[in-house]
């Protein structure tokens, strides 16, 4: 499964240990507020039923254990089978559109595979200093983390498009917003270092860091407020073919949207559907929008007179100009994250928060919240940095195509796994994951 | 929703309120051995998560509280509209392929609806006799039991659907077969009275009964075996267009069938896959048929040289020739059943059982197993009785087209339910149900 | 072919090639008036380029001449492949929906595979008194005419969906009424022998001829009108689920239909298209309806309070009560036809004729235009009659599921090919064909 | 239509009428071997009729008409309707699937069409001079001109789709080789300016011309050959699931593709079937690869450890390093074009040519044939340059999503149309068009 091996810093089995205790824990944190029945239904094709994310993230360590773990044996050939996602490397698997048509292992059974997998794996990693590839294994496991803190965002995901106001979870009320942002800032173009060149983790698709030539451009401060966006919809943005890319134009005719997901016609008014409630879209009007798809966000840009930032511009707007150490680690070091900076899903919000909320996660730009609260769409296409070399088999390179790059995380990424020099990637036509946008514009 | 009412027999309130309690506990029965999450799967879109029919056959009560309990209030507008099935009488409703798409209600809130909807039946009937629509009402709760025990059935189709071998309820064994039974009779034509005409209940299309002129023919004296179908495969009968209607050849190419439902091939031999496990299908081959659909049925049919009987030809041969009042309780009077004659649901065999084993069963004609086992697919549409006057709205009548006939009733009927008058009806690429086919042949 | 053979009438050489040349020439004067372009495309997958019926037709000649003149060789392999229509036993075949996608043959190359044809039957004709097998081959021709005939009406069809008013074909003016015909005639029950038991031509799914026995109905007298479903449409039954059968709600609701097939809305004003141009539905208020769908047919009777009758209520409406003989020929002998008896092709209206148009050829019952004008949906399942024999592989008994009875043939039937016992099938969905229907009611 | 207008050179009114008589010319060169059942058919969804063409390209010029020629009258509402495209902004129009189901207007028809147009441009086009707006029009004359030769190459693809080897069309050989190509070239990285800054005819998408950095890199000499392809299937490539984008692995699985289009498997050998009937893949061996979708590049390219180019290496690699001028019309000015460089539509080959064929044409860096024969992927999605701006409305701007830059023309594209900085556009999926590649890789 590894194609190259990184060398890796974390080497202090402690503290493997301790975070491989935290990221677990993690996860049955956010499923604790569950009735069972809500572990086993699937609400449409591209979700997941919350069960499978708590077996499918034990069943990666146990292609660990499978792997490096000698004379192990599968806890259970149909768990291999169902809780696989699509790795065609390892056989053959349930499909995607019908995880919710099973309700069998039950919660209780997942529960046990996965307790029984952390118990292996922690007897493992007490062995791990004496293996003979050792780092192979550590990284894997990292990998592995990395991987669980990326479906805790999907189970988030997945738990609003069940469960949204009736999720019974605690939430931590918003910050006030500190200050009012608007406006845009103007960077200067010339070479600019994209990608990850740190010695911490990172995923082979945010690297090889190498120069890319900019033009001047300006960017806006915040993210697209609900407010704006509903200026776009008042002014039949949805009805105008002109704003739209013919796919897209498609798409809005085939699926009859008229707003954002989540967004709801209630006599006339506009309402916003979330984990803490119904709102109105003009008392949420100075948060940052979400649930757009990236058709819905090119034309709103287009509307504005403006465009989508391309991914690289989108990087240098959120990193320190003067040190370029600090792109990996925006604005913070590794390890030591303050979460007064920036809506990340450690602040348990499960929710965005107002524009201006964050004044000191600001970037040297000046610009707000470009770590958390929304993965912003860039109009960059999801493809393989020059040099680009798959550490992971099946892992990021088998997506390069038909995706778009959208950055900075959410309010449901947790703080450990986010960088200013991550990409995730989405189809153009989807909308359940907390996606917004930042325009931009040339200068 | 009554169009037409019917004077009712039963008019003793004990024996409603008893059959009433008595049909409600045996629903429970049959979920009683299920997780949490298996009654809110739904595993293909004809199927419905056994949750489902806890609420819709207590929705159904409901609505005969909402026309004739005055004052009374909607336990919750949510439920009316997830827990209806089709009628578009009763408003909006979620789209039937989506049923399992939502964890909410919870079973819990489900059979808390359900014992409330219990509570006020039960109050409602000892008023009864003093209320001014007491026949419709009467007529109506009768019909609501009715409706419950072919959700009993259909509970019984899901969960093999869902879980087959892993349902955990107690299955009795079922009785060796008592006699060899083989061969065909020979029947004369001539009118027969086709249709129910007796004073119990009967659904509206089983009415008027009316005569019709059959021609000689001779039937099957059972049904068809697993054995029998099994020559069938094997002389690749799945591969030969001749046998089959050209809407089925395109069916069986599509779905890529091979055999009946729940049939797998295991290094080259067919096993049988029902309630109790795993089974070669040699080792039943003395047993009835199951899961065929009507091209499957008529397919077979044909490559063995014969026919599928018409309706009224299957009900003239359960029948006495001799005394027409017995047609409608067929063998038995309408309350007194005896368990010894037929394989239906109160044997709690959850399986068909062997040709033969029911000989003191068998018509006048000398055929076995008419009643129980398995659903005999007739060549009859499923169209109304000269005559037929619609007894309620939406129930029958809007199903007049694109289905076939079925008769007798399966292991999965119970015995209140059924008589030798009963149309069942499905389309003929289904097969979900306990379905199987006897012969017929012109002499 | 050939299961059964029957021993033919039509023994007379002479006559055989009149009747081939007369009904080949005929097929020829509905294409004369077409563009090269009208020839080859395709408007719907139910639909076939006319290019394609003129091979089709030859095609089937030539499978006779493959099998009963020694040393045929096959005109073009790729004419096989391509003019095949859907016979299994005759190889691998263009898919129907494809028909359009092919520009070659060209029109010039299929008639000149068309003229070769011709040739080499009419040459086989001559010797055909000597061959061994001829009454085979007399059944085979006449069946190949009788399915020339049927491509006749498909034409008629096809050109309509194509050209409608654009058509350049002569057109003949209809007739004016004689008389007004309104109301029902009451239909006395009983025994009935249903089905053809003359000694002419008839397919096989028209016998035997056989008893059934009838409850007393009522039938109206003539077809209905456009002037009578404007008012259903206007009384907004397209809007009224309480009419329809489930799945035809279904239908209109996917396809959008709010009126008949060449129905048109020009501000606010039904118009209906047709091969001599536009016309206000008004204007054609007293002609027989046509394409409607079995949906739309049953929705309009249950409506109007009525039903749709079964095939053998039409046909004993259709024919003589005291002459059996006559069901055959209804209402004339097997050769000579009066054209002024019924709107049948030869007429050359290529429309519809006004209801009361053609009084002499009202059946016995007084029922008007049963024959021609219209083909008129029943309420029956096209079925089997019992004791069917195939008598054609592939022709009419692969179709016995999913489609309705229609009788009575149309204005753009051939006057030879219709009989009072003619079976014409199509699914309920269906409509692009000229179709009708005639309501009946219980007494 | 023109948002911005470009000042044009070409104000010789003789010169434009000249072009314009030229290129209308050529298109119905393309058409004259024709039959007229060829111009109507439409072979698949993203096909279109030979005599859609003439008419949507004629269709073109007559909104210029409509647009700046006071009083114009259409021609006919139902062609403007038949013959848009897909401009929102020029109201309905059929959909595109459906081309093929007209055989109205006539060929004839269409053609006079055609002929009345030339007509109105030509008298159009001798008033230019004195028309207030003269530039806007000599641009949009242009943009019909290069909008039909586009045209002319889709006509090619479609002709090809429907006739292939019937086509009966004069076809020149193909030159032998000159010499033999193999290998890489080696290019330096650093700045380069990427896009159209020249005075003469370029698409709004080409510009503007703008600095990006690139990294060192090799590119294949000659596009990837029939033979190396070869090896490609014969080890199983199209088998093996790493070599395969995910949503590749799909389609490929979904339309069982197991070659590129156009190839055939006869008795276990692979047979290429072009305009001059079949050959031996063997006999192609050293002919460039076609009709291959982005999905089969690119899993080549990873089977041979190399990657595909992005535009900006294609392009320095097609360009003089020394000349920045010749970057717009490599390797040739804008007019003088010398056919022994290219294979372009020009030379009448109706085919790829064997690599090696041209060296003349060979680009600074020694790569052949990047001027025609095969259009070839590149890995860039398609979309603006920094600083676009879009020139003509819905032309270019609104496909700027889920499709893949190819670049270099083919052997049907015109020799004026063609450019080093063109960039043409197709989904990943699509390989109806001349599609090849030619591999790079990291050094």
């Amino acid at each position: 499964m590894v194609s190259t091996i990184q060398p890796l810093a974390e080497k202090d089995n402690a503290a493997i240990v301790e975070l491989y205790k935290k990221v677990r824990a993690q996860t049955m944190q956010i499923v604790a507020p569950l009735e069972i029945e809500d572990y086993v239904v699937q609400t449409a094709e591209f979700m997941s039923p919350p069960r499978w994310h708590l077996g499918h993230t034990s069943w990666f360590f146990e292609t660990v254990l499978q792997s490096y773990q000698s004379g192990y044996k599968a806890y259970s050939e149909d768990y291999l089978f169902y809780f696989n996602s699509y790795y065609e490397g390892f056989g053959p698997r349930m499909e995607r559109a019908k995880r919710g048509t099973k309700s069998r292992p039950t919660v209780k059974e997942t529960l046990s595979y996965r307790s029984r997998i952390d118990e292996l794996m922690l007897e493992f990693l007490e062995q791990l200093p004496l293996h003979a590839q050792s780092d192979s294994i550590l990284f894997l496991i990292r990998l592995g983390l990395e991987h669980e803190m990326q479906h805790q965002e999907l189970l988030v995901y997945d738990i609003k498009h069940l469960l949204n106001d009736q999720y019974a979870g605690e939430i931590r009320p918003a910050p006030a917003p500190a200050e009012k942002v608007s406006g845009m800032v103007e960077i200067e173009g010339g070479l600019f270092r994209l990608g990850y060149s740190g010695s911490g983790f990172a995923f082979d698709n945010e690297k090889p860091a190498h120069q890319v030539f900019l033009q001047d451009f300006a960017l806006d401060r915040a993210p697209v407020s609900n407010g704006e966006f509903l200026e776009f919809i008042l002014a039949r943005g949805y009805q105008d073919y002109r704003w739209w890319f013919s796919d897209g134009w498609e798409v809005i005719a085939k699926e009859q949207w008229k707003a954002p997901l989540y967004w709801e016609l209630h006599d006339g008014a506009w309402i916003i559907r979330d984990f803490s409630g119904l709102h109105s879209a003009e008392s949420k009007a100075n948060e940052p929008l979400s649930h757009v798809s990236y058709y819905e966000a090119s034309a709103f840009a287009k509307w504005a007179g403006k465009r989508l930032p391309t991914e690289a511009e989108w990087e240098k707007a959120a990193c320190s100009a003067s040190d370029r150490n600090r792109i990996q680690t925006f604005p913070w070091g590794d390890v030591a994250v303050d979460a007064s900076k920036a809506n990340l899903f450690e602040n348990r919000h499960w929710s965005v928060t107002p524009i201006g909320a964050f004044p000191e996660g600001q970037s040297e730009y000046g610009c707000h919240q470009m770590i958390g609260d929304v993965w912003e769409w860039t109009s960059s296409d999801y493809s393989p940095y020059p040099g680009f070399k798959s550490e992971i088999d099946e892992y990021n390179d088998k997506w390069f195509i038909n995706q778009r790059v959208l950055r900075g995380g959410s309010f449901a990424t947790p703080q450990l796994h986010i960088r200013s020099t991550y990409r995730n990637f989405f189809h153009p036509n989807e909308r359940w994951m907390v996606s917004g946008l930042r325009c931009a514009k040339d200068i």
